[in-house]
């Protein structure tokens, strides 16, 4: 398969050469299938241009009317003043076929990099935030494919149909009278897809640029780093800033894991040597598997430095990156807000636009006194589950010692089995009310709506994950099940990962996929687009950033039980690279990617993390039968010890905080770049009025 | 005397209705004692001013040449491109006295408006920060009187004296050549203040305004508010935070101080009653004078989260003052490095002008390496000094008991006498360290410096008040000799505050200065500067900051010991309101005061202290004798008591965080102002390049 295409795009070259212009291989790839002349017009001559890059696809119903089809055309196509898009459609194969491909002028793409705020290199190699007035000023203006990236244009071709608003009154051809009424401002996209007119709406594949990325990325022999810049201009800042933290987070996790080993297999007493776990039955003080006292010490005050300077600098690498790619200056806050908001129609005091608006206090309201109680009711109910089945399992224990039937002894697992399924229906019936809160909480801008909404599947995920072992570490206070508990965890839930994320994949992709896709190449003609609609939509990056957060979580909260948790964790990210890299490449669809700054709210969440990491690690010291026989020995009161501990814990969550203020959060460079576009902002201010 | 210059006023205001211009009869009453012609001629015609308004005093030495003072004076005069100030001087009562006095032109004014980064009222009535080129559309642009405040124009005449350069080679005509050669850009008042020239440089009092001041201050029948915005035109934005702050935390000590009331008289069991305190021998459990387990949790739990509410509402109060005084925008940071900060001469990367560079990274290694732990040396130092009067006191009292003599009772005052004196010295060469360290750290912004001094000052200061304290609560864990501590603490040291800051001022100015102002006032002509130079200056804000801080912790560290500590506070301060009104308008000259945008480091002192209270009171309520009798009764072993307080403690501090960030630092009104000025700016920054 890959060759085929690494012919395929040798071939285009050479065809690109005769048009003069070579580095738009990849363009052409695409195209050809497309009849160029199909494409709507452009009204603005600068616009122009001889081929066409198809960069989204809209899936229309099956069963929609050419009016339909024809009407939603010439929306995407009519310039912006006349209440359309400002885009380029294309109708597909034939005028009936059930998709749209819509692509962009240079002009509607030029306003809304000034729109969205994205920074571009300035003739003086600087980056400055794109203005259209002073377009000439920057770099690669004319073309672009170079000005722009992918995942940019493609943005914009959906933040262009996001905005559709209906005039008052408009009716949607071809559709029945009673879905096809539009309000006023109403928005059109979202109406299409609730009338079921729009299926779908994507950004498509660049076969040559995907091939060449995948090249460089995990299939060639570049072993030590992945082609970032090309992830980023490829799929979008959202996925770029995901691999950006895998690769920073997996070069940290070396520091750990070298003490790790250092402190298994060179230091006398040194741990529990791996998998060597003896069962105990509970409650009998083991000393030979557990760490020394020394080592144990050393293990915990280092987790929790680490994961401070962890945070601290990726924090610094992430602004460099967000300056690298133009994305520092965003300005969705003046810009148009998200889709889905809604409100009483006025001008913003801010912008001086027309827009809904929705007052901040109220949002706040709706937060703070039905958003945090209902989660914390879902939390509440976790914890009931817990206990619950812990409570079913003594019960059906003490009913299977008295019997000692059959049935009882099937009976055993009742509790496993209700508490599972318990979790599921609560996860499904959590994820949904978290959207739903969160919708209802109107959010203005896409990322705050991400951030509030990612914070609440995070937190009841990370509840779930969880909260079976601080029951086991803070209240049945039992330090070898905690031990073997999470070794059992790391192993199985890593070698499940690796399953689901690489070896399933692969055996589908090569074995299930590869036939269909060799009588498509088969036939030279056939559509491309049809292919990529038949991949499953990408489920989007929490899942990657949660199993992030979790290995955190166990390396940070509970390392000094288990040493090697670091060596593992790294042995499981870096196959985790490749596996996320082929799984975003090959097996789904192309996502949207929105320019964003950071990771978001999830920076919050590994910081968070480690400060309960200070607490979990003070409280596993002192509960560790190697420190009590310390204590013991040097006739230290129990008491004292405890008090100890806490001024321990005081004092490194102090030490953690004064480094986190001490290291700052951007480098010196990268903060003077963005003092200096404050000072020319302010003086253009001062300049302006004149 | 009050009643002289009330009639003086009056006299003034027939002789400016005279004039026509009814509102300036405060300038006329200090330019009367100048003659104006001798006021040097302004260059530019839209300067020139009948009546120039005198600013701020150059206090020369007593034997300065004449060829020096002529020199200073057009030095002053000359325009900015030619090296000067571009202010104007005039030469006082004669040519050969010591004095110059200093004021400044229109456009003078008007540029380091704009150079501060000062907001004044756009003709739409929005702050809007000031452009010299969009001057015109400035309210009052014509009339500096009600353009600028004050303490403005006298704090931008400093502004432009201290950024006098010296060209390379200059020399200072009439100082021996050992002193008087300058070196390139060295600062030339600095240079001048180090050989003696220039023995003080400070604003004058406006007799007039002061007086208006002072009526509705603290001598009329205001007795609820104070009038913010006068004291912040007349004294600036420093001294218009301090009062601003000590106004807002006294209404906030009201609740505090009903709870404490209602607390002591109405509930059973309510603690001890004010100043009943009973002296018992060393570690005898006395129960009858504590208050009940549920009112010290009551008052726990409120003083605590009290705290944090009393912080967020401030800062939203102090960022809406900051709007209304124009200071939201102020442009330190692209200014003029200050006058003390050194570096080599280079182009500044963000403003791109020519200045000393001094490099980020190594501030901070100076703070990190060398001032902190140094900062820490002393810090342990006051510890050593502590310990070593426990140890004293001990041995003096065993000695004592041993041979019971009269030496050996006067050798009990030994420890005392000896810790007093050590920790004078201590206090004083920690006070020149902490000076000297932070010039040394090189700051490139006065607030920066301010912040930096302030600190180290605060946590020696600090460490002083409550060390004693902290070792009876945490190290002696003696509740009743903290609760007698507390008390005499509270009582004492504000009558003595309040005989150092009312009564002997009061007295000195009542029966031994008026009589020399009386004489001065039955001589009309004599120079009314003279008077001014007369007073001690102003020692700043130090001592009264860190009185109200000093309060706040014995009220939110200490108070659930002392249910009282609120009402004596709250009278106290009601008193020092007025207390420091006074000192500052009558008994010290005018201080210089930079406009600042809030009260800086101390907001977070205040903050740092309400974290540390949560643990104080966890403690406390640990140690307190009826939460032990509780727990006894109820059969709740020592361990599981602690375990707990350490749950509530980090509870209440997450309550406190998550409190601190859903209360917002700004009102909305505050930030849609900000938003509307960040989008104003990136639109000029986008078209100003067109």
């Amino acid at each position: 398969m890959m060759t085929s295409l690494g012919d395929k795009g040798e071939g285009h070259r050479e065809t690109t050469a005769l048009l003069g212009n070579e580095d738009e291989g990849s363009v052409q790839t695409q195209t050809k299938v497309l009849n160029q002349g199909s494409w709507t017009q452009v009204s603005c001559p600068c616009c122009v241009s001889e081929q066409v890059e198809p960069l989204v696809l809209i899936q229309l119903s099956d069963n929609i009317q050419p009016v339909t089809k024809r009407w939603l055309i010439s929306l995407i196509e009519v310039s912006e003043r006349d209440g359309g898009a400002a885009l380029l459609a294309h109708p597909g194969e034939d005028e009936c076929g059930d998709v749209i491909v819509v692509s962009a002028p240079r002009c509607t793409l030029l306003r809304a990099t000034e729109d969205l705020g994205l920074c571009k290199k300035y003739h003086n190699g600087d980056m400055v935030a794109f203005s259209y007035n002073d377009r000439d000023n920057f770099r690669n203006v004319d073309d672009m494919q170079e000005f722009l990236t992918l995942a940019e244009r493609q943005y914009i071709v959906k933040y262009e149909l996001d905005f559709l608003r209906a005039q008052k009154g408009q009716k949607i051809p071809g559709v029945p009278e009673s879905q096809g009424v539009l309000k006023a401002r109403e928005n059109i996209c979202q109406k299409l897809e609730k009338a079921g007119v729009i299926k779908d709406i994507f950004p498509l594949h660049d076969k040559q640029r995907l091939t060449d990325l995948c090249r460089n990325w995990y299939s060639g022999k570049q072993i030590w780093g992945q082609p970032l810049d090309s992830i980023q201009a490829y799929f979008g800042g959202t996925v770029g800033f995901y691999f950006s933290f895998l690769d920073f987070y997996t070069w940290a996790l070396v520091p750990p894991a070298i003490l790790g080993l250092v402190l298994t297999f060179l230091l006398p007493g040194g741990g529990s040597g791996a998998g060597v776990v003896k069962e105990q039955a509970g409650g009998v003080v083991e000393v030979d598997d557990s760490p020394s006292v020394s080592g144990h010490m050393v293990q915990a005050v280092f987790s929790m430095l680490w994961s401070t300077l962890v945070m601290e600098f990726w924090k610094r690498r992430s602004s460099s990156l967000s300056h690298r790619w133009g994305l520092l200056h965003l300005a969705e806050r003046f810009a148009e807000p998200r889709p889905g908001f809604h409100g009483t129609l006025g001008i913003n005091p801010v912008t001086g636009r027309l827009e809904p608006l929705f007052p901040e206090w109220q949002r706040q309201l709706r937060v703070g006194l039905v958003s945090v109680p209902l989660v914390g009711f879902f939390l509440g109910m976790v914890v009931l589950g817990m206990t619950g089945f812990y409570h079913g399992e003594a019960l059906a224990q003490g009913f299977h010692q008295d019997s000692d039937s059959l049935f009882s002894g099937a009976l055993l697992y009742l509790p496993s089995v209700a508490h599972i399924i318990y979790t599921n229906m609560l996860g499904n019936v959590y994820r949904t009310v978290a959207m739903q809160l969160t919708e209802w909480e109107n959010h203005r801008e896409e990322s705050s709506f991400q951030n509030h909404h990612t914070t609440k599947v995070l937190l009841f995920t990370f509840f779930n994950y969880f909260a079976v072992l601080f029951h086991i570490a803070f209240y049945k206070q039992d330090l070898s099940l905690l031990r073997k508990r999470l070794a059992s965890l790391l192993i199985v839930t890593q070698l499940v990962n690796q399953c689901t994320e690489v070896v399933v994949p692969f055996i589908v992709d090569r074995f299930f996929s590869a036939p269909q896709k060799k009588q498509q190449e088969d036939d030279p003609n056939v559509d491309k687009l049809r292919a990529q609609r038949s991949l499953p939509p990408f489920p989007g990056l929490f899942a990657e950033y949660i199993e992030l957060l979790v290995q955190f979580g166990y390396l940070s909260l509970f390392s000094c039980v288990y040493p090697l948790t670091a060596v593992l964790l790294l042995l499981n990210n870096v196959t985790e690279i490749r596996a996320d890299a082929y799984k975003i490449c090959k097996l789904f669809r192309k996502p949207f990617s929105a320019p964003v700054s950071n990771i978001g709210v999830w920076q919050t969440a590994f910081e968070v993390l480690g400060f309960v990491s200070v607490m979990s690690n003070c409280w596993l010291l002192l509960l560790s039968p190697r420190v009590r026989e310390f204590c013991l020995e040097g006739g230290i009161s129990g008491r004292n010890i405890i008090l100890f501990a806490i001024l321990v814990e005081h004092v490194l969550i102090l030490v953690k905080m004064i480094l986190a203020f001490m290291i700052p959060d951007e480098p010196d460079w990268v903060r003077i770049k963005r003092e200096q576009i404050e000072f020319h902002s302010m003086q253009a201010l001062g300049q302006q009025k004149l």
